[in-house]
């Protein structure tokens, strides 16, 4: 029995492979809403079973093959630029995230997870742990870099900060309620930053 | 025929209210991914497709029966406090908002629609329509006032100072990431007003 351990091991991990590279293609080739269990367990050659082994709903696999995809899949290891330009640098920032936001094939699956987060709350405790939480500090190591080079106030609550930052964009994504543009991301970045002005 | 149309518009009116009041009973009774059509028709005394005739979608229903409990059914009238003071009256508004958000039984039928219509472009042009526009033009109004009044600077943008008030309150609603008490509110309101002052 001892001896069979290895060999069982590495099935395991190549079924849960197998089942994460399915589910990344399948969130590619359908609706969200039409992606189903079965469908994955096909597409990877496993049985229903063997993911339901591992994986409590159909939201969790597809949040466990976004991560997988994701450059940091731990969520750790990710780091804001830092030019020593606060307004430059959270500039980039969210110009690309909500360029990213207006790419259909990017927003899709991610529209999908987060709207069934929005009601799964075990989901919702995995999303946090796993991307929000280390995403926050990065946000926040960023702006307590620029807080002691004097660039934001002494006093500023960084968690704010960071709500006004990325809620707004948030919002206009979610709720299509409108623009994601360059001037949109420059506009709140500015505004933000004068509200936590050293001066 | 033409005589009888009175009675049968009755009738339908009826059968409207019957619906609409069914199904508010409903949301207050069970879980909204539990509310079926059949259990609204069971409990107005009416067939699944009289519902059907009038609401494509569970969704709609319970978003007509919200509407219409709500005190500006068609989101007209709607005004924000006008005291001469726009950072008592948006912290009165928010904290209010806030407040609301905390309390179960309000919020967990909003943040079921509010999910649905995330991912239903019909319900979602409904709700822009009847709700958040006319709500959004309610808040733009009292910011003009405010920018008449020398409270906030002249080129500040409105939709965007909307945006930077409720994002941050929506999102840490939705998402669960943050507080949502009396502290939270004052502390953003002040700092959107501080991004948009006069001098």
């Amino acid at each position: 029995m001892v001896r069979t351990m290895p060999d069982r091991t590495r099935r395991s991990e190549r079924s849960r492979v197998a089942i994460l590279d399915a589910t990344r293609e399948l969130i590619g080739e359908i609706e969200y809403a039409k992606l189903t269990i079965e469908a994955i367990a096909a597409r990877a050659g496993v049985g229903k079973q063997t993911i339901y082994r591992w994986w409590p709903s159909k939201g969790a696999v597809v949040f466990d093959a976004l991560l997988a995809a994701a450059e940091n899949p731990d969520g750790g290891g990710i780091e804001l630029p830092d030019t020593g330009d606060i307004a430059a640098d959270l500039t980039t920032v969210l110009r690309a995230t909500a360029a990213e936001f207006t790419d259909p094939e990017f927003a899709a699956p991610i529209r999908a997870l987060t709207t069934e987060m929005l009601n799964d709350a075990d989901l919702a405790a995995v999303y946090r742990e796993r991307m929000d939480e280390p995403m926050r500090a990065a946000k926040k190591r960023r702006l307590e870099s620029a807080r002691r080079a004097g660039q934001i106030h002494a006093d500023a609550d960084l968690d704010l900060i960071v709500d006004m930052l990325y809620g707004p964009l948030t919002q206009r994504w979610l709720q299509r309620s409108g623009g994601l543009d360059d001037e949109f991301a420059d506009a709140l970045v500015a505004a933000v930053l004068r509200a936590f002005d050293p001066d």
